[in-house]
């Protein structure tokens, strides 16, 4: 399975020139914590996620109307690739305590968005499968059976 | 297990004559993505996230400083209780859609704040147990054992 299937089914996504209230507006309609920046070739250039929207907006006089969100994004941006494995995502979410990760393919252009959250629920189908079968195994060819 | 020690370490909580910047705050000194909000006897009165912020904050003129968190928060909130089970709180809040679900005791006075990430984490360290041990009993004993 490829970890782009595990992507938000939309991509969030705003151009450099964006306003921050674009980024914002791109989150709230979308219904996802993050949003990434493109440059014109839709290569990303960073991420703005609602956690920097409570650190670096909501307690200042900054209105994103008039603010550029390159001047508020997080860049550069730790990514997965199409060959990244769902679990290593995971994993690189949880050491360093990110909420996304966007996949980007050779040159870099924006392939989908990775969420911790998708990410922990796969995780759980994943297990709950795996003992499910194992469980029938063993009621069915176990020990005395 | 008590469902109390999935919640976060700190418990994130504001009086109900807090300030916006008061609940933001708390949020950012905690690490955490809600902030509960306590009347004077702890009772919970309300809940106030992250997701707040950018949804009924963000896009408009309101001064966090001066605006009061009783007029932005959610009520009334649903919570679990300290007999309230791990995967009974994991369900709710997947139904629901709630990234947070505060804990009350039976007077509704707040005892820890849950957020489904938490939820989310052990339920694949317990599905991972489950199967490690599964497996082992296999190994054992299974099959031609």
């Amino acid at each position: 399975m490829s970890v782009l299937e595990l992507c938000d089914r939309e991509i969030a996504a705003v151009p450099l020139d964006a306003t921050v209230a674009d980024a914002i507006h791109k989150m709230l309609d979308y219904h996802v914590g993050a949003v990434a920046i493109v440059d014109s070739e839709y290569r990303v250039a960073g991420i703005f996620t609602e956690r920097d929207v409570l650190r670096k907006m909501s307690l200042t006089r900054l209105d994103p109307q008039t603010s550029s969100i390159r001047d508020l994004m997080t860049t550069p941006v730790e990514m997965a690739t199409r060959q990244t494995g769902a679990g290593e995502a995971l994993s690189i979410m949880l050491t360093s305590h990110f909420r996304h990760l966007p996949v980007a393919d050779d040159n870099g252009k924006l392939l989908g968005i990775l969420s911790i959250r998708n990410l922990l629920e796969w995780r759980v189908d994943q297990l709950s499968r795996e003992l499910d079968s194992l469980e029938q195994y063993v009621s069915n060819d176990g020990p005395g059976g």
